[in-house]
């Protein structure tokens, strides 16, 4: 027993547990265009219209970056704070810092044909993530209220690929014991519901 | 073959190979309320009384948060670490900082009803994890000897929720090889076996 | 609908999708040996070999670090760009700063026999990521092609555990529509495909 919180604190809700016994299996690869150095883009839209067109109901999606320059992260679709990112992270990894990678003198091959001096955006892509994994729900990512996925790109213009790997997971008798529309809070998606009862940040 | 690191520094150790054929899908929600700005709050005990409970045995557990001030990460219990912690994220995201998404006479809608001056949260949420994946072994999170599985608040006080997705696997002729007691280090979890031989931080 | 972002910026590409009906779960601990303080060490090529081996065709690895001072990241595999990494985290979090953590004389049990003032690795570490997750194609893991996954040590030498837990997908009529051998990049390891058309880090 941890006596630094105590259990009060943390209260559990079942939402369901019962067996499966079918998996579908379903990659795709989204070819994403970037058009600045730094960029936010959402990708929450398409993956949920993903979601619903090949059926995948319930199970667990991975957004896997195939970037060393190119990360996947989830927070909120505000544009001001998006420029805050932005700024935190050329703040902490500064473009004009005297970084070894950039000398390409000392550098041994192979080196990518279209290279730049880019350390500080391997750098920031050190402090974010190359993945999320995001459990899905009735044909959606079961995120949060202001939660949103994107592809953060640190060394744009690029062309990039953010490859999908969903799980689902069927039965017969599925039955799924949460609400489809819980709450009535508003949300920056069209058509999203959210099957739970708690919109704080 | 890599070049700059010799294979001979990584060792592997089969722990089980075998084919199961039928999964056990779970979803909880724990409902975690936090008291501080910023707090660490330790999930690992009732994420283990959750898979006991509900012979969640041989699998993988996602921990995910539904928010983005509030964040999961794995590390030590150790109250002056988390002292540490806070310091360094306050250092790395400054509250006093001057914040685009601060001021709300430049924000569009939708605004929760409830927002703070909280950029500085969304920024150290940037900085640390959204989810955790953790494989589940004998109805136990698979942690090392000091791992612990925190929620962290950045933007409390708050009640937040925290999904647990569990995928187990089951099978007739299941034998985990493991030992469920493998050896005798101290643990700050009253009950918790460690399978694996290693205690180092 | 997202605003921010037009949709024709994200393309879909279908890879597979399909049912599956059998899974095989297969767990290894590789131990790894450290030799420095910080020290970046690829398991790319071990995690391909056992894959092989196994006959873990298609589906899910995670990488998991059984360690609060040792971290699961993926990067480039670039020696100068390595150095930069390290810098950098010494910079974020300098090992003269004053830790709480570090004052022995106020710390409560458990302290781990071979503990050090390490502080500045814990801090490093929950800066990093404990784990990974990547699908896996072909009995490879589907990296781009200069993503390397590294264990990151912060706190050595040391001897250290890396659980690899994966789960692979199998039936009788499996069939993927990807190219095995997709394109002609240079790659750092031997033996690499990359079943996938795009070079960009
Ligand atoms: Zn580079
Ligand atoms: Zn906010
Ligand atoms: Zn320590």
């Amino acid at each position: 027993m941890n006596t630094l919180y105590p259990s009060s604190k943390i209260t559990p809700r079942i939402i369901t547990s019962g067996s499966r016994h079918s998996i579908l299996l379903s990659d795709v690869i989204f070819k994403v265009r970037s058009e600045e150095p730094i960029e936010f883009i959402d990708l929450t839209d398409q993956i949920n219209r993903h979601l619903l067109e090949h059926g995948i109901r319930n199970g667990t999606a991975t957004v896997f970056s195939r970037h060393t320059t190119a990360a996947i992260k989830i927070n909120e679709a505000e544009e001001l704070l998006l420029e805050d990112f932005k700024q935190m992270l050329r703040r902490l990894c500064p473009v004009e810092h005297d970084y070894h990678h950039n000398d390409m003198s000392r550098r041994k091959p192979p080196i990518a044909p279209d290279e730049r001096p880019n350390a500080h955006s391997h750098c920031m892509h050190l402090l974010l993530s190359t993945s999320e994994t995001i459990p899905v729900v009735e044909s959606r990512l079961a995120l949060g209220t202001w939660q949103r996925i994107f592809m953060v790109e640190l060394d744009g213009p690029r062309e990039r690929e953010v490859h999908l790997r969903c799980h689902s997971y069927v039965s017969s008798g599925f039955e799924l014991e949460i609400p489809a529309n819980g709450n009535g809070h508003g949300s920056r998606s069209s058509g999203s519901t959210e099957p739970y009862s708690n919109s704080a940040k």
